[in-house]
Formats: C-alpha cells, structure tokens, sequence
C-alpha cells in the first residue's frame, strides 16, 4: 500500500485474471480490516496489477465438483468482502484498468467512485444470466442503488456488458480516461473526497448504504443456503462444468 | 398466435379502440394463462390489430352507472391481467403501434422491453388525474419503477401522456422506430432477450420484480374496495358520466 | 399574498439571508397552515425578496451555545416545516431567485416544481458535510427522491452545490431561466398544475410521498433526540463556533 497523503493503493494480483478464489477473497478482506483499523489511511484506491482486467470475478472452481460445506464456506466470503468493502468507512475509488465483469463488477460497485479505462475491451456489468446462473438480491440491490431500477432489470436479465461509453452513460462508471490517465485520475477524484471532513462523511455514506447492507445482514444465512442449494443443482453443475471445459480449451 | 422460434404475437382486436372491457380482460387473461402453460412459447409480443391505437386502457362503461360488485368484479379483473403479466416468466416485449394512454400504459409497462411508433399522435402515459380519477397504488409503481420517482411524480400529477421523442427521453420507452417497423424490430428485440438462458433470466426478472408485485398480492382486497367506494362517489360518477357523454357527442 | 387566479405568492424576507430561525419557521408554519385552510388558494409560489439568496438554510446561531430543550424546540420547528411543505395539498412551485443551500435547498425539494435563476452564484444543494454535520434521513430521503440514489449519495457525500446547469443536468431543477423571468415563468409553470382537478391531483401527490412522509412522522421524537445528542457534541459545537466566527470575520 502506498501512504501519499493517507491514501492506500490496493492492486490486485490473483494470476491470470485476479479470480477471487477462496484464498484470494479472504486475503482481500484481511487487507481490508487492517487498513480499516490503521488510523493513518482515510482513502482507498482499488485496482489490477494484472494487465488488461479488473477481475474476472467470481471463482467457477469454487463452485463446481465440491461439497455443500466449501459451497457455503465460498458463499460466506463473498458476502463478507461484499460487506467490507461496501461499508467501509474510509473513501474508496475503483480505477478500473481493465475488464470488469460479474464479481469484478460487484466490488467495482461498492466503491464511492468510479473511473474506467477507455479501452473498447474493458467491458462492466453483472453477466451473470449469461453463465446460466443468477445474481443474489444483493449484488441486484447494488447495481439498482448506482443505475436504477429499470436500467438495472435490463442489464441483469440480458448479463449486459457495458464497453466504456455506454458505462457512462447509463451511470455504472461516473468517469471515462484514457488508460494511461487512470491512476492519476483516480488520486485526484479521491482528493476531491478526502477534503471531506471525514466523519460527516461516513456518518453520510453509512446512512445511504444501512439499508442495504442491513438486508443481506438480516438474510445472510438464507442467502447462503439458497445458493449452496441452487449450485448443488444438476444442471447447473452440468452447465458450469461446460463453461470451464471451453474456457480450458480457449487458452489450451 | 404466430410461433416463429417460439414468439407468440397477442394482436389486440376489441373494435373500436381495444378497450378494456370485462369480457376483454377476461380474454386476455385466458390467452396469457394458456401461453405460460404451452412449452412451446418462450417469448411474447404484444400488439394492436387496430389502426391508430393500442389500447385506449380501462373501458369507464364498466365504471359508471353498475353496481359496487361489478365494480369490484371488474377491478378484479385489472388486478389480475397486471399481475400474469407483470410477473410472467415469458419475455414480453410490447409492438405500440398507436395511442397508448392509461389502462394501455399500464400494459406495455409491465413488458421487458418497449417499442413505440414514431407517430406524433401516438402519446404515452397514465393520464387518470386528467379524468379526474386516481392510478392506483400498483399503477404508480410499475411507473416508479420505470421512469424513477420524480418524473413518476410530476407525469402522475400532471397526467402526462409522453410524444414519441419525449417517451423514449424520459425512458416510459426503450425504443422509437419509423412505424412499418415496430413488428420487426420487435422481432429483433425479442431474440436477444430470448437468447439468455430461460431459467436464468426468469429467476432474475421474478427477482427484480417480486417487492412490486407481492404488495398487490398482499393488499389486494384492499385494494378492490378502495376502488369501489372512490368510484361509487356521486362527484366521480358525474364527472365519467360527463365524459362519456362528451365521447360520444365527438364520434357523433 | 397575491391571490391572482388562486395563487399565492410567499416571499421570504428575513434580513439579511433568509436563515430559518426559530422565529422565521414558526411564521412560515403559521402562514403556510392558514393559506391550506383557505379556500381561495390552490397554488402557492415560494420565492425570495432578498436580493442574491433565495434562504441560506437552518440558523447555526440556534444550534450553537443554547440548551439541549432548545435545539428539540428547534429541530422540532425544522421537522414541521417540511411535513407542511412536502404534504401540502397546494400546488407548490419554487421560484429560487438566489443562492439555495441546505435548508433553502430542503425547502425547494418540497415543492412540485423548481425554477433557478440562470446566474452562476446561485448554486443549489444539501452541503451538510462541508460544515461536519450530517443531513438527516429525510432530507436524504427527499433529495433522493428527486434525484435518485447514486446521484445522492454522491451529492451529500461530498456536500455539492450545482450550479445552474449542473442542477439541471442531475435534475435536482426543473427549469433554469434567465433571473429577470423566474416569477413569470413560475406562474406559467403553477397554471399548467392548477388545470388538473385538485382533488385527483392531491391525492396523486399524498400517494407519491406518503411513504417519506410516514418515515419520519413514525420516528418523529427518535430524531429529535439523535439532532440534540449529535449538535450537543463538544466537537460539533466548536467547528459551528469556528464556522460562524468565521462568517462574522467575513462579514466584518
């Protein structure tokens, strides 16, 4: 983590494509608490060391050929990070230097602000329906909450990737720059936040976020065993397995 | 109904300007049941066979002069064509092909995807206020839903019925074409939304629509008697009555 | 009061920056009670006759060195001002004619329609944190209403003032016009609401707001108690007192 000024800079780096595998999320979530806890950062940068993606998301491994207690023992760390980062109480920015899809996507949206690459490559959005499967209520609240009701029932039933333009313009991104440009901008934008005083700041952003986090917080043992029970499902295994094989053979 | 790839088209025929009657109602419900019954349908178009209109909305001889139980027998019946087709696990996507004011509105709000003719005459909108009359509770969120709070709030006060330029601005729209093409590009429409995965894309709409629906659901007696006693109000009485008049002094 | 076509016209005077003391309130709530029970009004125009401000928000000098009963006697004067405003069954339009932060802002969020003068210094917003305090739930709730979550929570976060056409674009006003025809332009704007039936139109209204509404009258004494506690804060009370020596210094 760089310290300039109290900002932390946090770049991912899961080789390849910064999977968020069962290890990698729990590390991501024990970086976040001790930059939570370490009074000399009120700002945090999120963004891929890897080249030309953000994070590919969530981890198909994780949740394919493995038992009811790994499937919630995933579930459970998604939901954590999903939380961490989602209530965190310092200024968080997402410099997106790269694809964005699914799980990418999801912690791309927790952020206060974002800024992506203008890159026709760098597509964001939940597309999840795509694989078949289906994004839990809260990744769903999440994007409702930065892009609205409609635009949001659109993009989630159609796994709409959204290329740099028209992130912008349907509002999943607030900033488009040239790829070289997304560091730099990402540490003006957060100056922006951080000249905030900061506890007027959270106390705002907390109470902006308490409902939806309260949801899943309510429903957190519900939501895992609802998705522990629909991945257990044949033909989602079956469809799962099929899109790892062709991923497999697209590298080989 | 046509069955190319599994789109049906509901061509809607009650002359002269597909008026929700009871008998109407009744048939559309019966169509639609049948529809979500029939495997071989996947995706649904709904459409006028009537030049110049889709549908003029709910038929205010069902509403003026009949007794409190056809009332409530008829608004019943309202309830329940928004709810098969708010919640259908078809794709539906709505072909407006004409003036398309309340009880109309209400439909093609309820699609996944709309469609409108660019045709001045052919305006959009809940305009209920202008009759002096009130959109239910369920209508307003389908709205709200749609076109987000406050342009929900000022088109309902207002009563606005949107032009086809201000209908795709304010987004009660997704799409504006030249009129000899709203069947076609409904077509276009369609296949994209059905080339999602079914299951997937059901779960996600039933998600994204379940909070709406299920305060009908819950509120549904309530809501029948509401309508009666604010209908059977000798002031609302006059003033349909009035109207009424006043529509058949023009066709006159 | 003008009483032209049924329109009254609230021109705020309170030397030298429309601040919302204590006494200020208690007159707006008193005149804004006795103008709903007369019957000769069903439009009320809120503006301002002091040059360059259309109210400067809530009064420091009330929340700062006084008891803890009376920042509830405040708070509570605070908390009925916008229950009238936001329930009224008036057609209520904004003509802001000058500068219109916090609470200004709060009362023009009220209205049923808001027209800005066209002049850079008039910038319009809930900027709560620039000053280390904190928007309460139903100021956000209105402002989010009117623009929507994301554009919200990014707007009290960071306390932003928009001017003119950044008001307009994030939609927070409806109309900006040039300064010399923000009156005529507001009577036009009040005549298109008053040619809806009132009692339709009313009862769209209480349906639209109902919810918000309810949410504080529901935790009406709850927040009461969370003002005074927050204000009596020593660290709050010393960056007001900063604030406000601040403002005599600039003054003087």
């Amino acid at each position: 983590p760089d310290a300039s000024a109290g900002v932390a800079v946090m770049r991912f780096n899961n080789p390849p494509v910064n999977t968020l595998s069962l290890e990698f999320l729990t590390e991501l979530v024990i970086s976040l608490e001790k930059l939570e806890n370490d009074k000399s950062f009120r700002g945090l940068i999120i963004t891929s060391d890897r080249p030309g993606v953000f994070s590919a998301g969530l981890d198909l491994r994780e949740m394919c050929g493995r038992s009811p207690a790994h499937y919630a023992e995933y579930w459970k760390a998604v939901q954590e990070l999903w939380l961490r980062l989602y209530q965190s109480s310092l200024v968080l920015v997402a410099a997106i230097n790269g694809a964005c899809p699914a799980g990418g996507c999801l912690m791309a949206l927790t952020s206060d602000h974002r800024i992506l690459a203008d890159n026709p490559k760098y597509s964001i959005g939940l597309n999840e329906t795509l694989l078949g499967i289906v994004a839990p209520f809260w990744f769903k609240d999440t994007l409702v909450n930065t892009i609205g009701h409609r635009a949001a029932e659109r993009a989630l039933q159609l796994g709409l990737l959204f290329p740099p333009a028209q992130a912008l313009q349907v509002g999943i991104v607030d900033q488009v720059v040239p790829e070289e440009r997304v560091q730099s901008v990402a540490l003006s934008a957060i100056a922006q936040w951080m000249a905030i005083p900061d506890h007027a700041r959270q106390l705002t952003k907390a109470m902006m976020r308490k409902a939806t986090a309260s949801r899943l917080i309510t429903h957190r043992d519900e939501d895992v065993q609802n998705f522990v029970s629909f991945i257990s499902r044949d033909s989602i295994q079956k469809s799962l397995q099929l899109y790892l094989e062709r991923l497999k053979q697209k590298k080989g």
